[in-house]
C-alpha cells in the first residue's frame, strides 16, 4: 500500500492506494488510478505533483483510517498525527516512517471506467530496505507484510 | 507477480509482469504495461485479449524463465511445460496451479513513457485463496510471498 500525499494552498493530503504501479524505465514514470470522487483527484489536477509514499506494516493503522474520509472535510495530517517533510523537488508532503519515497510532477492522465490514472514523472526515489516489512492489503479490513523466505532465481546468461 | 496470457494463430505465450494492476471497478478494468518490444505487445493488439495468471511461490522458476526468452522465439508453453486450459470467454490461455484468473478483452492503450499501457475489460474472474502464498518480486532474481500474519483495520461505522 501507498500514502498519495498532495499539497494545495488549502491543506497537505494523504489518500491510501492500492491500485498503482511503476509504468516506464525511461522516463521512469509512475501510475495512480484516483476516482474523481476523491479529494485527491482534485489536488493532484490543481498543483500537478504528488508524492508516493510505501507502507510498512506498523502504518496499517494510519493507512485504514486516511481512507475512512475525505481531505474535504478533515485535516489528515492533524487528526491522524502524520508526521512529514516537505518533497525535495515537489511541494507535496514526503511521509516519515515509509520504505520508499517518489516525488513526482504529474505528466499526463487518462480516464479508465470510473477511475483516472495519473502518470507522474518520477523526479526523486529514495529508498530504505533494511528490514523491509511493507504494507499488503490483502481483503476487507485485512493486511499483511512479505514472508522472511527469499528465493533466487538467477537469470541465466 | 502476474503471467500474461495471450493467443494468436500462432502460438500461445506467457509473459512476468510486475507493472500490473486494478483500474476501475465499474466497468471492472485492469492495466498492465508492456514495453513495445515484447512479443505480448504484438499479440494482445493482434488478438485484442489476454488473461492475467496470478502466480504463487511454487511458480517462481516459471516466472523467471518465461521473462528470460521472446515468444519470437521459443514456444514458452513446451519449453516450460507450462499447464493451461483455455480461457471460458476469451481464447488466451488460462494457467494452471495460478490462484486468480482474469479473462480480459482489450478496451483500450495508451503510451506512456518506454511502455504501453494496455487496459483489459475484466469479463471473467476466478480464484481460489486458500492456503494463499502470492509471488512477490521483490529485487533482482529475488523473490518472496506474503508471511501469515493478519493485522485486522475494521472500518468504523
Amino acid at each position: 500500500m501507498v500514502l498519495i500525499g498532495t499539497a494545495t494552498e488549502e491543506k497537505e493530503n494523504f489518500m491510501p492506494a492500492a491500485w498503482a504501479s511503476p509504468l516506464s524505465f525511461k522516463p521512469p514514470l509512475f501510475g495512480v488510478a484516483i476516482s474523481p470522487k476523491r479529494y485527491t483527484y482534485n489536488a493532484i489536477l490543481a498543483s500537478e505533483e504528488f508524492t508516493v509514499n510505501y507502507c510498512t506494516l506498523e502504518m496499517a493503522d494510519i493507512v485504514a483510517r486516511t481512507g475512512e474520509v475525505s481531505g474535504r472535510v478533515v485535516n489528515k495530517k492533524e487528526k491522524f498525527n502524520i508526521k512529514t517533510r516537505r518533497g525535495e523537488v515537489v511541494k507535496a508532503p514526503v511521509v516519515e516512517g515509509c520504505y520508499a519515497h517518489l516525488e513526482c510532477k504529474l505528466k499526463d492522465y487518462f480516464e479508465v471506467g470510473d477511475h483516472f490514472l495519473f502518470v507522474g514523472e518520477v523526479l526523486k526515489f529514495s529508498h530504505d530496505l533494511k528490514d523491509l516489512k511493507p504494507l499488503i492489503y490483502l481483503w476487507e479490513d485485512t493486511y499483511t507484510t512479505i514472508s522472511d523466505v527469499r528465493i533466487l532465481k538467477p537469470r541465466e546468461k
